[in-house]
């Protein structure tokens, strides 16, 4: 690459950081990139990681030493995260979004990007440091936020399938009972698409028993797989006692009313930390 | 927002552009948010856009006159996109990814952040002039690259169900044939989750007759809306006449041997422009 000025250095500097969250990238690699000086590349990073923090893109981590370097790790402030959060639970509240089995109705807004983003920030923020190499869902509606995850943390996703066509080669199956229903239902992951030895970030967009997620826990076991964590979008206030203990969940729904369409939601219990999360 | 120099000036409106692509901001909006003359932020816009330019980013298109601005359209070179969409036939041509009924296993490709993140650049690339206000898949495995495409067109997704669990709420739904097994399926859209008169852009991970391409189709007539396009990853040789005649693809299987599990690809009909593509 020819020898770029300060202000062109910038300028790639930021857009390869942001494509390359959660990487240590050494100081060396920008400086032979640019024929820059490893103190003007420092200079550069310095004013990068002003901006990132002022305008809540995210943190510039930088490592010291022979095998240090930069690393970009997005973040979403509470306050705005809260503040994102609390609109969306107003947008879900509004319209009759609750259908039949006492599920809700979200593709509109899981299909808007600037949305999904906003969320997978979250996510990617609050499991920043729980060392997950992979992210995990089950099919479908979960699949987009487990990208949108995976994304600021840039690790890799593998889905659970629920319908398995038998167009994926050899799977490894579990039957796992529907929490809520008490249905028995499987749930199966590809051999191969996963390694042994994960750390895995469950992802989904909505939680009532637990059931799914314990199944994904159970699934991981198969793989000789740890759990780094657990996150879904809306969970429901729930009498019994829950498949799962330890979880984020960023809305809550309070109270649902099937025959007149109308719920009520409140922040989820990663918002009220202290709180019991049962 | 703080006055802020040229130096930081620029890592925040590399960040703003990269975060809005296809979107339309006026000059007035960063000259307003950083206290700068109008002057300032084009010199500014006039380094970014040769950088972006020069590294394969994308392009800034400044738009004249009182409704003006500047517009961040990511693309990737044809050369770049070659590179990589053969590089991918390389990987799925190597191990033993063919599997019953003659599906492709790429879960571990379409898994990978950085892989998909190009192929929806690649698509965002082809389709960047269609006009298409929307992208639309079928479950599940056209999803991560629906999301991928959506998120550099910056446009909503919907997803098309095959497996209607009655947790949505009012759809519409149609039944087609499956052009290659030649059964008889049915896929389905919720109501609300497309406007009517919507330009369609239909992505998916893989096609062979067409038919599920088809049915996406039918199912848009139902919406009173129009295809902006139809991209797929891989396709294969076909013989007979196929269901959908304009589409595009990445990749091309010419051969498969199910007993050996062996395939043999070359690049899709993008990349043989002129060449017949049926």
């Amino acid at each position: 690459m020819k020898k770029l000025r300060r202000s062109a250095r910038l300028v790639d500097m930021t857009q390869h950081l942001l494509a390359s969250p959660h990487k240590l990238i050494p100081l060396t690699f920008f400086a032979e990139q640019y024929g820059a000086a490893k103190s003007s590349i420092s200079e550069d990073l310095s004013i990068i990681k002003e901006l990132f923090e002022d305008e809540g893109v995210g943190l510039l981590k930088t490592i010291a030493g022979a095998a240090g370097g930069v690393k970009f790790i997005p973040t979403i402030s509470i306050e705005k995260a809260k503040d994102f959060i609390q609109e969306l639970g107003h947008q879900i509240q509004g319209s009759e979004r609750l259908v039949p089995g006492g599920y809700l109705f979200m593709a509109d807004l899981l299909g808007n990007p600037e949305y999904l983003s906003k969320i997978g920030k979250i996510f990617a923020t609050i499991f920043a440091e729980s060392g997950a190499d992979i992210v995990m869902t089950v099919e479908s509606k979960g699949i987009p936020l487990a990208y949108a995850t995976a994304h600021f943390l840039n690790v890799p996703v593998v889905v659970v399938r629920r319908y398995s066509k038998g167009t994926d080669g050899s799977v490894v199956s579990i039957n796992y009972v529907s929490g809520s229903s008490k249905r028995i239902q499987t749930m199966s992951l590809v051999r191969r698409s996963m390694p042994e030895n994960s750390r895995v970030l469950i992802i989904d967009d909505f939680m009532k028993a637990g059931g799914t997620a314990r199944g994904m826990m159970d699934l991981l076991g198969e793989f000789k797989s740890v759990v780094a964590g657990i996150g879904v979008l809306v969970d429901t206030r729930y009498e019994e006692e829950r498949l799962v203990d330890d979880y984020v969940s960023l809305l809550r729904i309070t109270e649902m009313n099937v025959r007149e369409k109308d719920i009520t939601l409140e922040l989820g219990n990663f918002f009220n930390k202290g709180v019991e999360s049962r």
